[in-house]
């Protein structure tokens, strides 16, 4: 099969809960391309109003000669229903098929919808396998990968969920065409962000490559979801239930999570957020002493060329720091950050509230 | 310290999930016993309306020498109570809270309360670390050991839910002294349950004490709290997660979890529900095999004097039939039955249907 020897294929080292990332075109046509999906009588593929009219259809024909049974749910789109109501529809629709413990979930769709569903095969019946089948360029190089699941609490972004890893994650780049340009914008955020964690080189590739990446050309997007995803697997693999590295992958992450719940959320995409949060997370770092001014004029400009918002909005500094008190790295009230130390590395870091505060002037509407 | 001397302490070997189960009387006001608690500087009790006046603020006054803050959250009694709404209450109050990744969780109360609060530790900010402090037989026999967490969904019991285990439990014996008759009775349907699964040599303990465990005398608590916690932490050991042994535990459950959502939970109490649930699994196993009918007799006359019901209520066996086959241990539809292989031993086992309507016919009210 010759579309076979094009795949790429990173794995997740994690033990007995290891599994493989496949990238490529057209996978979800391919029935070979789920080998590593669990066997059972029951697939249950989640989607939302949006991707399930251009995918749910060829998914299902896929998987239908695997499985005796394949149900569709779809979900409403959007951020704003990444809460309790529509996880439930979820469990609702396992119980209503009488699904049992080795049903297999299949999460097609954005970050959303991967989150919940993984949520979703964590807690139904203590567990049941799934798998991810990203359609956008943010869930590919990051959401999908690496087990974190959760839905939000209206005080604060994915406050409830679990680590949970999939058995399979499944990257059709061809899903990535449909993608509208804000979404792919929202994508390039995630795959930014790798650069000034850990490696610069990538980083010197993004610039190089950003107009390709935004026009959609296929081998650039090829090169940006499987590098995305090695960096991630290797941080992953170090550190599952982020107890320490995992963090990092959180750049920006602070700032961008107050911005996503200070708006409400999805008033602007998370992938937008988290640019404009490593632009203030870049003027963090330089007031700590990583990086120069010149490297965060760097990056800014690069967030910019991806299409991202590089000012954050006017939710006030001490709307910015309640909200920012609520991250699940906070310990005892005091605010902690991913900081870029040197370019190419990261760790996380309290700073003075004065600073942060300087940040806010600096990097917000008036 | 004299007291520290009289405590019991069963081990669940778990490797990095290990921990102890302290049992003696009192504990609740003994720093020490704390002590495999994880240290933070935010604790939270959550318990409810009936045992928040007996012993909340004996617990809080020990934890307050353990930890800077020390918050308790009051919930409504009642299986009825084991839902999403409900379990909200707790991520409502960690977040009001400002509660971080090292906040620990407190649940005292009985099982209902263990649940809800286990699930809700594992699934704030992805898992947060906490203590079971059982104030019922059942809960200090059964539920608190082992990691199973849950909330009910409208369709099924323990529906969803995770295997997360605490840092400890502690049970209190003096507790189970303002235990009404009814809760005390529960809690020996769990006891009793041990001796036909695994331990004959209990269950004719079990028979020999029952009048002395009804009259809640001390010793003879103390004896079937530790040797329950002992079976069940060797159960537990093996299988953690249920892929196997751990399932006998769910002797009498697959009729009982019928009984309960079929009349409404907390109609029945879960163990009155799991005790008439044996009587029928006890019938069950007659038929396959496994135990004559003086064994059956046996069993049902234990039950009975322990105070709980032998005879189901009127559900009819449409329903009965229809709530069994969405219990966790069904496969492609097909209802699976914890049954005694010989006495002392069990299995997971298919029953023909016509079998099961028989033993329905048998044990239920017309």
């Amino acid at each position: 099969m010759p579309q076979t020897a094009l795949r790429d294929q990173v794995e997740i080292d994690l033990g007995d809960r290891s599994y493989p990332i496949l990238i490529a075109a057209d996978l979800l046509g391919e029935l070979d391309a789920f080998d590593a999906a669990p066997s059972a009588s029951t697939a249950l593929i989640v989607t939302n109003t949006t991707v399930a009219p251009l995918y749910a259809t060829a998914l299902k024909a896929t998987l239908a000669k695997r499985y005796h049974r394949v149900e569709t749910l779809v979900l409403p789109d959007g951020e704003v229903h990444k809460d309790w109501p529509t996880l439930n529809l979820i469990f609702d629709a396992l119980l209503g098929h009488g699904a049992d413990r080795k049903t297999v979930l299949f999460a097609l769709g954005g970050g959303v919808v991967g989150d919940m569903t993984g949520f979703a095969a964590a807690s139904y019946m203590r567990g049941v396998p799934f798998v991810q089948v990203p359609t956008t360029l943010l869930a590919q190089v990051d959401s999908s990968v690496g087990g974190k699941t959760a839905i939000n609490h209206p005080l604060g972004k994915n406050m409830i969920g679990a680590f949970y890893q999939p058995h399979l994650v499944l990257c059709d780049l061809a899903t990535l065409q449909t993608l509208p340009p804000r979404e792919l914008s929202a994508g390039l955020a995630e795959v930014i962000k790798y650069g000034p964690i850990y490696d610069m080189a990538f980083f010197d590739w993004i610039e190089a490559n950003v107009d390709a990446l935004v026009a959609l050309e296929p081998s650039a997007l090829a090169h940006a979801v499987k590098r995305s995803c090695e960096i991630k697997a290797e941080v992953v693999a170090q550190d599952e239930r982020e107890t320490g590295l995992r963090a990092i992958l959180n750049f920006g992450h602070t700032f961008g999570h107050a911005i996503e719940s200070g708006l409400g959320y999805g008033e602007w995409l998370h992938g937008e957020a988290v640019g404009c949060g490593m632009v203030m997370a870049a003027h963090l770092s330089q007031k700590l002493g990583g990086v120069d001014a010149a490297f965060v004029t760097r990056l800014t400009r690069l967030i910019q060329r991806a299409g991202l918002p590089i000012v954050g909005p006017a939710l006030g500094a001490e709307r910015y720091l309640e909200l920012m008190r609520i991250d699940k790295k906070s310990e005892a009230g005091e605010i902690r950050f991913v900081v870029i130390d040197q370019p190419g590395s990261a760790k996380v870091a309290a700073a003075p509230e004065a600073m942060v505060r300087e940040v806010l002037a600096q990097c917000c509407e008036a």
